[in-house]
């Protein structure tokens, strides 16, 4: 049995993240967490036969937080959860210059300290697993090498909350990994999503089924990188190191 | 005539950056701003013959930095601000697993959201000058790509703001180049002040004096870059780039 925690899992890559785990196999529990439940979450539970749950979890309050640890608990009745996936979190665009930007509180806050606060609180749900992967969901706009080729993209604080993203999850690789946890930031690709509109290259679908792909395969070797997604036929998305 | 605003200037790195700018020549003015001026901050503006001036400045404060920018603006007397040395921050550590880290709100809200209110406050002071440098003060243990060789020091709130604070360098960087604007991050070594403890690399006569040099030698090659300071004889010191 694999037990698998999505947050931010009402729309988008995280409900089409969950609709993909909980088909891998039939020895799955996946937890799909977000503020709200979703009309299209509760047809993937209804569809799912059991193997989705519905945790309510703002990423942006401590309460909710503590509370979806308590309720996430119980679904797993005695056993560990053995992948977190960090999908919850925010986009802005500032028009104009930098110095107009008025989001980077807000991204942060959801961003980073969301994330931060989801990881250590359920960590001891992660403890005693054999798994203990946690991935956090990035973005290849967090590049500060490769910043000037994605100057198009009005999300100056986006981008900025997304490298500090990448910064949290290599101070917990380095912390974890002598406990045998896996911490990994993933960019998942543009993908029409309500975040990434239309015209973007990628499905959700296909997007997501690389995600899995990366978080499946993901071992020791990949604790405390950045990992583009890895879609054949595609130059963008080549699976490899994305460099910080 | 040169103009030139540091912040964070009661102690440490930012009070020997007040000190040695000011001695550079004659026609220089130098804002020292902090939050309360200090006995070694009043020594340096009573030998300094005129050349130093202090502003009160909290930059976790948006009603201090407003009254501040007042004040600058009036000690300028018409003329520009040529250089901002971001150098106000703070720094704290965590003992245990990052799963402990209870400062990252208060690091990231300080050292990336207090330098970024203090940029975009002071960015109209600037707009018609000839130099427009403004340095932010950084960190080696901000590198993600190095992170594994620093495991040692205990502050991952303070090197995931650090990196932060980089992402919004380069942001800047890219918004203000076509205005002639240089961001520049340095990182000033491991210094001999109340942060660096008395164990550490170099006097604070020597890091700044290598901080000033890079800031000088500045040129629009550098926007957007992450500095080493360079100082003859250290390796670790080598005046390159750092990989972020």
């Amino acid at each position: 049995m694999s037990t698998i925690l999505v947050t931010g899992s009402s729309r988008g890559l995280g409900l089409e993240l969950v609709k993909q785990m909980a088909s891998q196999t039939s020895e799955t529990l996946v937890i799909a967490a977000a503020r709200r439940c979703s009309p299209a979450l509760d047809e993937v539970i209804a569809n799912a036969g059991g193997r989705v749950s519905f945790v309510p979890l703002d990423i942006s309050d401590l309460v909710s937080i503590t509370r979806s640890v308590q309720l996430v608990k119980s679904a797993l009745d005695q056993r560990s959860l053995d992948i977190l996936i960090n999908c919850a979190g925010v986009h802005s665009e500032t028009h104009g210059g930098v110095a107009l930007m008025s989001d980077l509180e807000y991204q942060l806050s959801v961003n980073v300290l969301g994330a931060h606060n989801v990881i250590r609180s359920f960590l001891p749900l992660m403890e005693g697993g054999e798994v203990k992967k946690i991935i956090n969901i990035s973005t290849a706009y967090a590049s500060m090498t490769r910043a000037a080729e994605v100057t198009y993209a009005p999300c100056p604080a986006y981008k900025i909350s997304k490298a500090a993203l990448n910064a949290l999850t290599v101070q917990y690789a380095m912390s974890y990994q002598d406990q045998g946890y896996i911490f990994l930031a993933i960019s998942p690709g543009w993908l029409r999503t309500d975040m990434g509109g239309t015209n973007a290259d990628l499905t959700v679908e296909e997007g997501a089924k690389a995600v899995v792909n990366a978080v499946m395969s993901a071992d020791k070797e990949c604790n405390g990188r950045f990992q583009n997604i890895h879609v054949p036929g595609w130059k963008g998305y080549d699976g490899q190191d994305i460099p910080w």
